[in-house]
C-alpha cells in the first residue's frame, strides 16, 4: 500500500467539526422534513431518483462550514460532486442518504459525514435528526448519542447464518445477478428486513442486525457506514472481500466469521 | 345494518383510556428494546413468526388495566386471543405490531389500541414509543402528538396514481397471487416502499405516502389503523372493497378517488 503523504490532523477538532457540519444540516432537512412545502425533483430521466431542496441546502450548508474552516480539506460530496484540496483530508458528504425514506416521512434517513485519508475512511456520522440520534466511529470512539444518552457501539458476532438478521434497501438489490445473490444468502438467514437505508448500519454497529447488503453505492453513501461500523467491530468490504469505501457492492457484517460465511454464498455461481 | 343494542360511552373517558393503555405498554416494551436480554421465541414451527416477553408482558399490562377501569368492556388481543364483554365496547390491542421491526432494533415499530363497538372501530391509537410519537384518530380527533407539538392528520389526495406512494411491509405481500397483484399495482406507483408496518398507516394519515397494501392481516393489525387513516380523511377497505376491520386483505388509501383506481388494479385478473 503506498502512504503518499501522511496527513496531520488533530482528531478532536476533525470529530469537532464533524458534528458541526451535522447540526448545519439538521437545520435545514429537519425544516422541511414533512412539510408540504417539500418539493421534490427528479433526477431520472428514465425512472424516480428523488432530490429535494433540502438535500441540495443541506450540502451547501456544509461545505460552506468548511470553506471556513477547514479551506484546505478536500470534499466528495452527492450532490455538488468532487472539490479537491490539499490536506491529504477529504470529507464525504451524502446530506439525505435515503432521499425516498425523507420524502415518505419515514425516519429512517440519515446524513452521512465522514472524513477520510488516502487509506479510507478516520471518522464517521449517520445522524437521524428526527430521532435525535448520531452514530459514531473513529478515534477510539465508538457511540451513538441521542440527547445525553451514550449506548456504546459493539456489532453482535452471532455464530451462523441461521441465527441472522440481514438488510437491504431495496429487494431488487442492484443488477438482476446481485439481487439473486442478495435472496440466495438471505434464504440461509432468520430475519430479512427492507427499506431502512443508512439507519440499517447503524443497526448493524448497535449490534441489533448482522448483516446489510447492497449493491450500486457511491462512496458518499458508505464511507461513514465504514467508520461507525469499523470502529464498532464489524467489517465493511465490497462482494469481492475488498476496500469497500469507493461504493459498488457492499457487504457489511457483525464479525469476520459471519462475513466470511456470507461471502462465500455472495459469490458462489449462481443457480 | 344490524345495530344490535348501542353502546353507551363516554368519548373523553375512552380516550384517557387508550392513553392509559399506551403509558403502560411503553413502560415495558421501551424497557426491553435493543436490550441484551430481550429474548426472542418462535411461535411458528414451520418459519419464524418471533413473539418476545415484552410482546406479552405488554398486552399483559393492558389487560390488567382495563380489569380495574373497564372491567364490562370485551378484549381482542393478539398474545392472549378474545375475552368477550358485556358492555357493546371491545379493546382490540397488539401489544407490538412489527415484531421483526422491534427485534431488529428498527423504530418502526408500533403499540395499537382501538376501542370499537359492533359497527367497527370509534377510536384508535398508533404509539411509537421510542420516537416518542402517538397518531390518533376518532371522537373529533385526529392528531400526531409528540411531546408538546400536535401536528393535524390529514391524507393528502393525490390525483393518480402515477403520483402515489405505496407502502407494504413484506415484499411476499401474502399469497403467490395477492403478491403479483401487490406489484402490478405499484408499477403504477410513483415510489414503493417496503418494511414500515404499522408506523406507514400513520405516514398515511399525516398525508406523507397515499397507499398502503397488506395481506394475512389479524383485526388487531388494523382496528386502530382504521380509526386513525378515517379519522384524517382516508379510507380503508378489504381488497373486496368492503369493510376491514376483521383483517385480511387490506388497501388503505388517502382518497376514496385513489382507492378506486388501486382497487381496480388489485382486482383485475393477474397477467
Amino acid at each position: 500500500m503506498s502512504l503518499g503523504f501522511m496527513a496531520s490532523y488533530d482528531p478532536q477538532e476533525l470529530r469537532k467539526t464533524a458534528h458541526a457540519l451535522a447540526d448545519a444540516a439538521d437545520r435545514i432537512t429537519l425544516s422541511a422534513f414533512r412539510q408540504p412545502s417539500l418539493t421534490v425533483e427528479n433526477k431520472d430521466d428514465l425512472g424516480f431518483d428523488p432530490v429535494t431542496r433540502a438535500d441540495r441546502a443541506a450540502e451547501a450548508a456544509m461545505r460552506d462550514l468548511l470553506a471556513q474552516i477547514r479551506p484546505d480539506d478536500g470534499i466528495i460530496g452527492e450532490e455538488y460532486g468532487v472539490q479537491p484540496g490539499t490536506s491529504g483530508l477529504t470529507w464525504v458528504l451524502d446530506p439525505i442518504d435515503g432521499t425516498r425514506a425523507y420524502i415518505a416521512g419515514a425516519p429512517t434517513w440519515g446524513t452521512l459525514i465522514a472524513v477520510q485519508d488516502q487509506t479510507g475512511p478516520l471518522f464517521g456520522l449517520i445522524a437521524q435528526p428526527y430521532i435525535g440520534e448520531r452514530f459514531e466511529g473513529g478515534f477510539g470512539i465508538a457511540d451513538l448519542r441521542r440527547g445525553e444518552t451514550r449506548t456504546p457501539l459493539r456489532s453482535r458476532p452471532v455464530a451462523c447464518l441461521a441465527e441472522a438478521t440481514i438488510l437491504t434497501t431495496f429487494p431488487e438489490v442492484g443488477t438482476q445477478a446481485d439481487g439473486a445473490a442478495f435472496h440466495r444468502l438471505a434464504q440461509h438467514c432468520r430475519l430479512t428486513r427492507y427499506g431502512l437505508d443508512c439507519y440499517g448500519y447503524g443497526l448493524l454497529a448497535l449490534g441489533q442486525v448482522d448483516l446489510v447488503v447492497e449493491a450500486g453505492l457511491n462512496a458518499y453513501d458508505i464511507a461513514a457506514p465504514i467508520a461507525v461500523i469499523e470502529a464498532a467491530g464489524g467489517i465493511v468490504t465490497s462482494w469481492e472481500g475488498e476496500t469497500a469505501h469507493h461504493g459498488g457492492r457492499v457487504l457489511a457484517a457483525g464479525s469476520a466469521d459471519l462475513h466470511a460465511q456470507a461471502l462465500q454464498i455472495l459469490t458462489e455461481p449462481g443457480s
